[in-house]
């Protein structure tokens, strides 16, 4: 089958590889039908992130259950299931909390000699506890949203509580990539009666406003911190959503926060040294920082998607084939390219 | 009458200063009773925190309002009243949200030209939002607990609540100083089924199991985190109280916080330089950090401590004469005293 390979930061190449197959008898062999391209994704490929040569890439696919092993017991081939990004049993202490990331049997797709979602066809280890079926007759035109479920919207949702979003909430959004406006998304179904998206792009600012956002703020750093002071009487916000992971989006992230607020941070903190404890204190603010447990969201999310009615596709606006993968992360990576979707094969 | 005034680094003198006086129509001149030492009084004794030469010193007293102004409407001569450690006007946003530290007119005392709480009377700014008056009757025997609500009680509760301390959470409290103390005791009032105290003074340890702690932890450092993780079979705890405020406490407090967990720090984080961004995201830790709206708390912990249920006087184990303050600063900062006693007047 193809497969997409990372060789070196910035080489990329969707090549042949070995067939997966069912090696535990837990496993489940998916064909896939979508993935696409996570922004962090890149900091591999930008050699930001440790890298390993050789491995798999990709963590977000959608697809058909080919084969199952033999103690596989609630899914069966031919079925249409949705991937999160890290695989769970489903059994352990941390899944039985809804913390499948800390899965003492987990581990995220292209990790180790894990396969990636960039493929034609994927090994998932302990099937049952990380596929989740689509329901029966799902339209095929739903796919890409519920491809959103792998990972995208579900890191905006879990940014939304982290940060304590909650009916009436008011709310900010730090990012205006693919997460940052999920996280808009979020924070709409979640019932925020303000959402503040931090946006210079007008295109990504129009994202956000058609996904629930009130306001639009495009200055950045301190002008930033001071303009949603501005349009806040001075307070902040109660729920600040960090969906950047650098240390400008953090001080942004703290200092628009109100007093006694609360940051949500899921921007992978590669960029982050320094936290204003200090600040933290004295305006006592929460920061919970951290991956989101994607498969203990998708089945509060699917309806809303399935439906319609919070609906993430606007996020992928350029579609590829698999062949084209390299070409994907380099768009994405100059930013014509907000979220790549990846077609590749027919349900 | 008489005050501490703070000279110089480890230069305290208690010297006659101006009566105090109402000066501002919402004001009280209160008689101190009873005052103490904060081990946060410390840092700018041993020149750790910033530093104002002739500030006076002290920010805990329980006594009798002597005078109020004309706009004073809850208070009278004669009643015994109890301060928290900060005043605030009970009037603005955020003291509506019961974050009064954040208050738009509040202050802590000792600050600027305000007075200290080590001294024999002290005016009070923003009397009504900030006093509380004791129920009539209050006994003398309880007063010593009730001056603990002007801060310590509630900076420990404080660290329980923003740790998410609630009924048969795991908790583990880093730090036995007073604060800390009384987080196990804060841990134990809201019901946590499990309470590690982090010491390794055998006095402090006691007073730790008193107060309700099920397990002495006596290493520190990356043995404290293994310790902790061996007794909760690997898992570590749900809430971790951070009452020091030391890069070394801050990451014991996040080793054992078990994946999920919430960490609440009431630790002035003078010496808090670094926080392990990377370690909170991958094992989705929460961090709340602030100073204490003891305030807030007062009338919820007033019942408990004036019924004797919740008691947190084992915290003061030496009391002195308001003369001798520089000699229980010196003694707490030798760590002969624990927290001392300030006795000033007869209720």
């Amino acid at each position: 089958m193809l497969a997409s390979v990372a060789y070196a930061p910035g080489d990329l190449r969707v090549e042949q590889v070995p067939d997966p197959v069912v090696v535990e008898p837990t496993d489940a062999v998916v064909r896939v039908v979508l993935t696409c391209v996570c922004g962090s994704d890149l900091w591999g490929w930008r050699g930001i992130a440790p890298f390993s040569p050789g491995r798999r890439t990709g963590h977000e696919f959608l697809g058909v259950v080919e084969q199952v092993g033999p103690e596989v017991r609630d899914l069966r081939p031919g079925q249409l299931v949705v991937a999160p990004f890290a695989w769970s049993d489903g059994t352990c202490h941390y899944c039985r909390r809804g913390l499948q990331t800390s899965c003492v049997n987990g581990g995220v797709w292209g990790e180790g000699t894990s396969d990636g979602g960039q493929a034609e066809a994927v090994r998932v280890p302990c099937a049952d506890g990380t596929l989740v079926p689509l329901p029966e007759g799902t339209p095929v035109e739903r796919l890409r949203g519920v491809l959103a479920l792998s990972d995208v919207f579900p890191t905006g949702h879990h940014a939304a509580k982290m940060a304590g979003v909650a009916k009436d909430a008011t709310v900010a959004v730090v990012g205006d990539g693919a997460v940052g406006l999920c996280g808009v998304l979020a924070s709409a179904r979640l019932g925020a009666s303000r959402i503040i998206a931090m946006s210079r792009h007008e295109d990504r600012a129009a994202v956000a406003k058609r996904f629930g956002a009130t306001d639009v703020v495009a200055e950045r750093g301190d002008e930033a911190i001071a303009r949603v002071r501005e349009i806040t009487d001075g307070i902040g916000v109660d729920c600040v959503l960090e969906c950047v992971g650098t240390d400008q989006a953090m001080a942004t992230a703290l200092g628009i926060a109100t007093d006694g607020g609360q940051v949500g941070a899921v921007g992978v903190p590669y960029e982050v040294s320094t936290i204003d404890v200090q600040q933290m204190f004295s305006r006592n603010l929460g920061l919970r920082v951290g991956v989101a447990p994607a498969r203990a969201y998708i089945e509060e999310l699917l309806p809303d998607v399935l439906s319609g009615r919070f609906d993430p596709v606007p996020v992928f606006d350029h579609a590829y084939p698999l062949a084209e993968v390299p070409r994907a992360y380099r768009d994405m990576s100059a930013r014509t390219t907000l979220k790549a979707l990846v077609e590749v094969s027919t349900p």
